[in-house]
């Protein structure tokens, strides 16, 4: 019978999940819907009505040895979702606990979406072999997931690793977090569409960007709008790079990492993001680290790289 | 017969060095001068000769299990000091290499001075059961020692934790780095010297700092004047408080550390320091953070920290 681990990823509209073998293969990938439950137990029945439909039509006979979640404000020593602002559930959800009713026996193990992201980078990804490396994710907003010395950096709380809530500019933008000037308002998929915005406020370029309301505007046009040769897009680009750039400096000193790895929509801008970005942090890097830190792309970029990730946290605690 | 390591502190001018016990008693404590040999075998040699009389001196029968080292630039991979800039001797020094022909069967471990301070802390100091803290020492420099899951991080290259290069402002002050704007620059010894003479010719108050020349000035002054309530002095230690409480929250939002702990002659200035430090940090962390981080003084503040630090290293090696 074949030991398959149930990785699930919690996202604001569905719940993706898949069962994931350890080299990295995923089967019998599904969803299930996040929203409109707006009692917990409720969508949980439902999900698991889904994951055990789906492992009925994997067509081999399968055990499920561990469950590992990637979830938005997961707390990994608590195992609860903690104030998610795009979830309906209000305060701490006891996810893992709820969760055990379906799963008594397994080892079952949440985090946040990009401390999952890390995990599955040094399990089936480009950081396979590293001790010391960082993932960003950047996706609506801008998540990190830390690894030293082999291990991912949780802190004292659980909630280490929000490098998206760095300091750029003491005056600049307003955040989601309440406070100004955060990494994720620039370097994010709405972070360059507000960077896009400032510039075709600032330059009287032509651009195909000219034509799209805030509203409609997303980072998959803009990348589009930038590997097509637009000046806004690339100017955007090289200004969220120059931004990344200048806080890796910084998370470089912390850390010293082998490497650095970009995840999410807007790598697929390429060189446009990676330019830049490189660039900057060599040029504000200390001596000391200056052409040392691999600036690399996710390994799991063209794949289910949330339901991967989430799995590789199970598949990790069931190898430790 | 007595276990004893061997601890050693090295500095621009003098080595201090001592023989410390797994409680934290430290004895026979002595010095040889490290500036003066421009050939390292000849202060090796001298070095090991003071020790050995020091030794002899301790009126009871000792075995040194162990050696701990903390030096400017120390490599705790390699056991080199990398081309640190108040020593006489160039590129890279195989310090714990040479120093085995003395010590051939006991473990010899070197760090940097930053790191011996943080296991220090953890071993004989206030982050006893720890898992999760960061040293911040302020002295001529700014150098830190992050712990994070137990365990000191050293980054890929053993050069991680430069907490003292990150960027205030861009702008900012000339560093010996090199760059612009590092936090050393700002707050240290020399940092608050510099703002000193700053705010001295942004106000008129009388200060009896006005008259001393920029070369005589140095940070207990400061430190005294500030406690007698001079303006200036005071003004002096709120800047530094607010430009370190800032950055300790970019740096919480990486670690999501149990304790920041100060340690070094600006903590003599007690709360004229502490309070704008924590302020200032509660201000701009994220709100997941706010009140939860402890403020500390170092442990080891009215000790030899620096030989308690170095033996520390030597004690959790044999331990581990």
């Amino acid at each position: 019978m074949k030991e398959l681990v149930l990785g699930i990823d919690i996202g604001g509209t569905n719940t993706k999940f898949g069962f994931v073998d350890n080299e990295g293969n995923v089967f019998g990938e599904s969803s299930s819907p996040t929203w409109g439950y707006p009692e917990f137990d409720d969508y949980l029945a439902q999900l698991h009505k889904q994951i055990d439909a789906a492992k009925a039509f994997l067509g081999f006979e399968a055990q499920i040895v561990g469950v590992g979640i990637g979830a938005p404000n997961g707390n990994y020593y608590q195992g609860t979702i903690e104030k998610a602002p795009n979830l309906e559930w209000q305060g701490s959800v006891p996810f893992v606990d709820k969760l055990r009713q379906y799963f008594p026996e397994q080892p079952v193990v949440l985090t946040n979406d990009a401390n999952a992201a890390a995990i599955g980078e040094m399990t089936f990804g480009v950081a396979r072999g590293m001790q010391d490396f960082i993932v960003f994710t950047l996706g609506t907003g801008l998540g990190s997931g830390i690894v030293a010395n082999g291990r991912l950096i949780y802190g004292h709380d659980g909630l280490a690793g929000e490098l998206g809530h760095t300091l750029v500019n003491v005056f600049g933008r307003q955040c989601g977090c309440g406070r100004k000037g955060c990494l994720e308002t620039y370097v994010s998929a709405t972070g360059i569409k507000r960077t896009v915005y400032k510039l075709l406020a600032d330059y009287t370029e032509e651009s195909s960007l000219r034509g799209v309301a805030y509203d409609k505007l997303s980072a998959k046009m803009i990348t589009e709008a930038a590997i097509a040769g637009d000046f806004i897009a690339r100017q955007a680009f090289e200004y969220t790079g120059r931004v990344l750039g200048m806080k890796l400096a910084d998370t470089v000193a912390h850390f010293s990492p082998e490497a650095i790895i970009l995840f999410g929509g807007l790598v697929n801008a390429g060189e446009h993001l990676l330019k830049p970005t490189r660039h900057y942090m060599e040029e504000n890097m200390m001596n000391i680290y200056k052409g040392k830190v691999k600036l690399l792309v996710s390994g799991l970029q063209d794949k289910n790289a949330a339901v991967l990730g989430a799995s590789s946290l199970a598949w990790q605690a069931l190898s430790g």
